[in-house]
């Protein structure tokens, strides 16, 4: 099976959380939206297909993949149709429910992170929200980046001698998605959390653990990962890192 | 099985999307969260079980049910888990994750309604962020009101000769979610929607025969269903209803 991932071009995006996913697990997959447009990717190729292409059913927004005849879309969605095919999670209800759990709390998390650059319009540039920007980035490095953070810490720390592992007693999606949170994070934020990783052990060791994956950590030095940018989801403003 | 559903008390919130799949199918449960506190239930109640309660595990906001020994977070993947148990979804792979989609989708347009008056922070009072409200619910009311009801009605407009259905030719959750997010909206947005609702006939058919389904009906006209109010998701501020 070859996967196709529609996303967006030239950010890691959501897109990346299914880029994890796939490079983590070795899957064959081609990335359309960053193919040459000469060689039926690009934008335009993405746009096309959210607006139902071929297969007739419109998406809301990418990333978007096609596994053959079955078309997913939204982040959560899409870990959760590819993880037990990827050996990605435990095969039990308790296991998915759960996981499936931490992903949705790991995906209002990145919708507040947006946020924080963008908390008038999505169609209107930083420049022009950046008053409004300053004020939901304080309360966000104040109240909810810990909030949210020392949550996933004490996650780990409940699941008794398993402290690496968000789910049960091996790696899953989830920890992959966790690792991309808080790399973006330390991107956009460096100055809090500096502060605030001293306070979650846990997480910076899971962090580590999955950095060192041996094809994960291929992929993060290959030129298929894409840079941290103030296009993407994750942006380094000095003005907003408390 | 008796379902146990951990939401706040005293408002629809998202709470709802559950209650409406449990009421809608004649599921036997218990609202904690709207029992009396004497009688085991209150606010009390459910922030004890988001910490973890007896099964161990946090969760980081409501709605959580508990199933026997199962505990799900999260409005979607509580309604994915239910709706195959409560005959709410076709059972095959493309039925399923389709459907999840489109909650995903209605799930982000929930969380974009409730920041037109929460644009900077949670724990801030609408008061004291009203000037940001104003030129958020703006942008909300002139392009993505607009956007999510136009593409909702596009996806039944595309599920040829089964138009009021949003899955397949059957009812499922996913409808009843979207009659809650429209029922919400007219309370919300009176005017906007009164403008944009001739645009979108199969929507607005959509909901008319959710409301006119025998359990439904006698549920929403029971002392079970919450009335929207300025304490939940849904509110109705004149000043930011274009």
């Amino acid at each position: 099976m070859t996967y196709e991932l529609y996303y967006w071009p030239g950010i890691p995006g959501r897109g990346e959380f299914i880029r994890l996913a796939l490079e983590d697990a070795g899957a064959d997959y081609v990335d359309v939206g960053n193919q040459l447009s000469s060689n039926g990717g690009g934008a335009g190729a993405v746009s096309e297909f959210l607006h139902g292409g071929e297969m007739g059913k419109p998406h809301f927004a990418p990333p978007v993949l096609k596994a053959g005849e079955i078309v997913v879309s939204h982040v959560a969605n899409i870990l959760q149709f590819l993880a037990p095919r990827l050996g990605l999670v435990s095969d039990d209800d308790a296991s998915l429910v759960w996981a499936n759990g931490l992903q949705l709390t790991l995906t209002d998390f990145v919708a507040e992170i947006h946020d924080t650059h963008h908390p008038i319009g999505s169609s209107l540039y930083y420049e022009d929200q950046q008053d409004e920007a300053a004020r939901r980035a304080t309360i966000f490095v104040q109240e909810r980046l810990p909030r949210f953070l020392h949550y996933f810490e004490r996650v780990l720390s409940v699941n008794a001698g398993n402290e690496a592992y968000l789910v049960g007693t091996a790696h899953s999606y989830v920890d992959l998605s966790l690792f991309q949170v808080v790399t973006g994070l330390r991107y956009a934020f460096p100055r809090a959390m500096g502060r605030l990783e001293p306070e979650i052990p846990e997480v910076t060791a899971l962090v580590d653990r999955v950095s060192q994956r041996p094809k994960l950590s291929a992929y993060l030095t290959s030129d298929r990962r894409l840079d941290f940018n103030e296009g993407g989801l994750f942006r380094h403003y000095p003005e907003l890192d408390g």
